[in-house]
């Protein structure tokens, strides 16, 4: 079945890193490995998961929502420069201010020629002990969304978006290639035991979003320990076939490289034609909550 | 986060068995497998897809459409009897004839005490080589379904089914703790390589439906060499975790057998409270075939 097609390569940079303790040291942190990510031939780069803070999450308070800038604005505009410098093209996961009181889990798409893109709100937002998300961020209302860049065709979700097969179904059927996921996610240390499961149930479940839609899967959460919480790093890249190209540690700092076959995507549809045979006309109860007869 | 919650175990069986050469030696050997399952504690037993036969759609043959029947119909009233005298629910995959050129690919639902429950008919028909499915069988028409059983309320899906998350969701939001999947799904012994990928994608999309949607799921699938495929088996439970609590292996006939607690799907999705945050305000999209702008 193997088509002898002719590859059509994307080189994607995870940056895998431990929190400093604030926006600046963040920043310029983040600035140093995009540019050694590009370095490495990395052509499209993501920050993990509100990259410029520790994860605020972890208790409701106010004082937080001064780490909100606008988007674009600050980050994106040092960013944008970095990405024309370094001809890459960038995602970074930032806390935007709206406006007064309207705060929003976004990511910023910024174009290897240095332009701004646009961006991408969390459409899910969890609210779990530890994770209290729904206290600072607004759900999204920009609906799923691609972004033509230079070198593909790409689609960004966000953490909690990970467990929604809709959520990568719309975004692929929008045309992404590649779907990232900016992530903070990790355990409670005194939990170690659930840990295994909640990481497989993670990885299992992006997996699955690049068999069922043909595409590839980019994940990139943080480690270290921040507060209660221990976040699990393995960041990893996954094919049309739901293979793991490159999983990284647990708990080291570090950036992910794989080459991605973009061509893969039309020939696993073509082997795995499932595009074809989703049964449109009967999901419509899908936009249930409940079906309750 | 555990819950010290009461357990409400009920116990499945999945017969996973190599094809005898037709109707009459297949129904005799699932019921001679039901009764052992039954006599091993197995509450509700499903078999593999299309188990009365070989699995014949590997041609374009109009002579099969001999193989199809009435549902309910001579293999339901057999299998009725039995559910009835060994009190256990039973799922079988049948060849159905609705009338004069139109068949379907129909899993029967018989309750414990014997009653004829209702059908689902395959949703998803594949069409691949070898897998000629959309010449034999009329694309399903009564929707995704639960069957509120003695031991539980389940959904039946069937082998292609697996691959759409859609079928899996609005199985289990129309209220299945359980979803079974008959199927009949091998490779051909000249592509070994693909095989291993083909096998993690078909165990990683059927677990990732457990954990999206906290609910067990059981898949059957046969075993041998038919024609130019070899089945590979390997029918397994996962539980809402994603947990694979039993895998067959990939070439005898066995009986699967697990227990399953089900009041771990509330716990699951307290814990993972994905149903509280789907964004059905933004998933009309999903009903489209591709999303152009």
């Amino acid at each position: 079945m193997k088509n002898k097609t002719k590859k059509n390569i994307v080189r994607i940079g995870l940056i895998q890193t431990r929190s400093e303790s604030g926006p600046v040291p963040n920043l310029k942190k983040i600035i140093l490995q995009i540019k050694i990510a590009a370095a490495k031939g990395a052509q499209i780069i993501s920050t993990q998961e509100l990259f410029t803070t520790p994860y605020f999450c972890q208790t409701e308070n106010t004082q937080n929502f001064d780490f909100a800038e606008s988007i674009p604005g600050p980050t994106t505009d040092a960013l944008c420069k970095v990405a024309k410098s370094e001809k890459v093209v960038i995602i970074a996961s930032l806390f935007e201010k709206r406006g007064k009181g309207v705060y929003h889990n976004t990511a910023a798409v910024i174009d290897a020629d240095g332009k701004y893109l646009g961006k991408y709100r969390k459409m899910h937002i969890p609210d779990d002990p530890a994770f209290y998300e729904k206290f600072y961020f607004v759900p999204g209302d920009l609906g799923f969304k691609t972004f033509q860049t230079k070198y593909a065709k790409i689609g960004v979700l966000i953490c909690w978006d990970q467990w929604f097969p809709e959520a990568a179904r719309l975004t692929a059927l929008a045309g992404a290639d590649i779907l990232f996921y900016p992530t903070a996610i990790g355990w409670k240390p005194e939990e170690p035991q659930q840990t295994a499961s909640y990481h497989a149930a993670w990885e299992t479940i992006q997996k699955s979003h690049a068999i069922a839609n043909g595409v590839y899967v980019a994940s990139v959460n943080r480690v270290g320990k921040e507060g209660g919480l221990q976040f699990w790093g393995q960041s990893f890249i996954a094919d049309p076939f739901g293979h793991v190209l490159y999983r990284a540690s647990s708990a080291k700092e570090e950036i992910v490289l794989a080459d991605c076959d973009l061509n893969l995507v039309e020939q696993t549809r073509r082997e795995w034609p499932f595009l074809r045979d989703r049964r449109i006309d009967a999901y419509p109860p899908i936009l249930s909550r409940l079906i309750e007869k």
